[in-house]
């Protein structure tokens, strides 16, 4: 486990499990609560924005408002929920432009479809943003990062790569001001489809790499990818003159909020014929295999190796940089 | 408005109101939702501390990890809902006795019946916890602030001032380790008894006089105080020798967390008796009037006074107890 892990595995510990929750500790995106059978289950999910201002990785306001609300929003796409409303806590420091972040909070609910229900206003020395996002599930199955099986397929719902190019540009480029615009989308749509096909999945807020890991804290089984790099990666990277190797924009912890999943193989073909038909076009990356482990032709990670690299690196992200390069390269 | 009422409302200027949202802003401790006529309402609220921390106001950790937990489910209490769950966003410090806050979150899960149902953990430069807990409201009516009317009788919960005389002695006191302990209640039960009775509810977590501020931000009557200012407040503030106005205890903003309502008259009887019944004595301050502000026989304050001393002092305690004590003394 990694430290964030640890920290919530502590938390928990000597509480008393809701009856009314379907799910355990880090074995879903959401939390899932269902009062009793026949009602929809509530999906509930809260994220806090803090360290990324704290490491001048989001400076824009609009960004930063936005992204308070997406990761919350992507955390129910990863259950499959379809979304109900969101409470934002705000703590503004005295130069916060409040304004331009309320208008990313206000975008981000729109493009979401979660009104806003309510908040909370502080005021202090550094600013946090916390998203509490809920969903619902109607009639359906929750999607769960537990439950895939050797042989289920390893997909992802969209190209890689564009979150760690960001944080790339802006931690380790003079010119931080000509990176790429990061304003992922929630997968809210998708992931209502994946609850009829997918045996597993997880969001990749933190990144492609570190997604498997966490599958791997809570099943058995390991991952083969076969897809090669150029092909799991956005197009923007792909044109970028990077002087490393490609996998760092799968190793890098700053995700792009995709959904990563599985879906058994002989479940494959007509998930693939409904996700074209709502214009969607979800790509494989590889399949789960007996051995856990992140598999490559290249190299082979035991489980959690990628997780705990910024622990490990204790906040210096140029030595985090080098011990992701000592790993995936 | 004060400065956080207006930052909510500039928040939610713009936004889509959800057709499952039965309160409009300000109008309840907690957001209201019910999907469906015959569901249960599902109340939800998130409250940050960060302030707190950064006034040295809450030193001791498991102080804070209670008060984090308490400061939902006093507004759970105010919308009489009974407790669901909990989730819990973290954002540590390396200096922070992470052990300590959460054996007090622990501890209020327990108090309060209020499983943790999830989190989010984050290490950044500043303390900032945020709690949101859900409720549930079955075939009841919620509590609202909206409602009541002239000759209401205005009635509390418990004995006020004790969380002012605890900021008192923790920001204005050379030896603060003798300030009281402070440790409150939420109120659950006894909201829950109210929502057949009561007219209008909040919760005192702002102190007497400025929740009494709140409720005329949403409602066109004012109140009469007319019981002695000694019968309203605790007994170790009568105890102890403040060498300013008592009024000074409910005029702070540092709340003590009870319970504070309006009886249509005609209830009042009924309603002592079943209060009783549950070994719990409410408690008369005044009535509803027709003059908005609030009205004792030693000042009168126009709504939103003493709610707005607070913003003018600009985070300057000293000055900000001076402005108070002009007010009520």
């Amino acid at each position: 486990m990694n430290k964030e892990q640890e920290f919530i595995s502590a938390l928990t510990r000597g509480h008393r499990h809701s009856p009314y929750q379907l799910n355990r500790i880090h074995e879903s995106d959401a939390e899932l609560v269902q009062i009793s059978p026949n009602d929809p289950i509530l999906a509930i999910t809260t994220d806090s924005l803090a360290e990324e201002m704290a490491y001048s990785l989001y400076k824009d306001a609009f960004q930063i408002g936005w992204m308070a609300v997406l990761c919350s929003a992507s955390d129910l796409a990863a259950v499959g929920a379809e979304p109900l409303g969101i409470l934002i806590s705000a703590t503004f420091t005295e130069e916060s432009n409040a304004a331009q972040i309320q208008s990313g909070i206000r975008k981000a609910c729109e493009a979401f479809s979660l009104p806003l229900l309510g908040g909370d206003t502080n005021f202090s020395s550094q600013l946090n943003l916390t998203g509490t996002a809920l969903g619902l599930i109607k009639d359906r199955k929750p999607l769960m990062r537990i439950g895939y099986h050797p042989g289920d397929i390893l997909a992802y719902s969209g190209p890689l790569g564009s979150g760690n190019l960001f944080a790339y540009q802006k931690l380790f480029c003079n010119d931080s001001s000509n990176a790429i615009a990061f304003q992922p989308e929630a997968r809210l749509r998708e992931g209502v489809l994946l609850t009829s096909y997918a045996s597993a999945c997880i969001d990749t807020s933190d990144g492609f790499f570190s997604s498997l890991d966490d599958l791997m804290g809570v099943n058995p089984y390991g991952f083969e990818i076969n897809a090669p790099i150029e092909s799991l990666l956005s197009k923007e990277i792909l044109s970028y003159p990077a002087p490393f190797s490609l996998n760092l924009f799968l190793a890098g912890h700053h995700g792009e909020y995709e959904l990563l999943f599985t879906i058994p193989p002989e479940k494959w073909d007509r998930f693939v014929r409904d996700a074209n038909e709502m214009g969607w076009e979800p790509l494989m990356a590889g399949k789960v295999v007996e051995k856990p482990g992140i598999h490559t032709s290249e190299f082979s990670l035991a489980p959690g190796t990628i997780r705990k690299t910024w622990d490990d690196a204790k906040g210096n992200v140029s030595h985090y940089f080098n011990l992701l390069l000592g790993l995936v390269s």
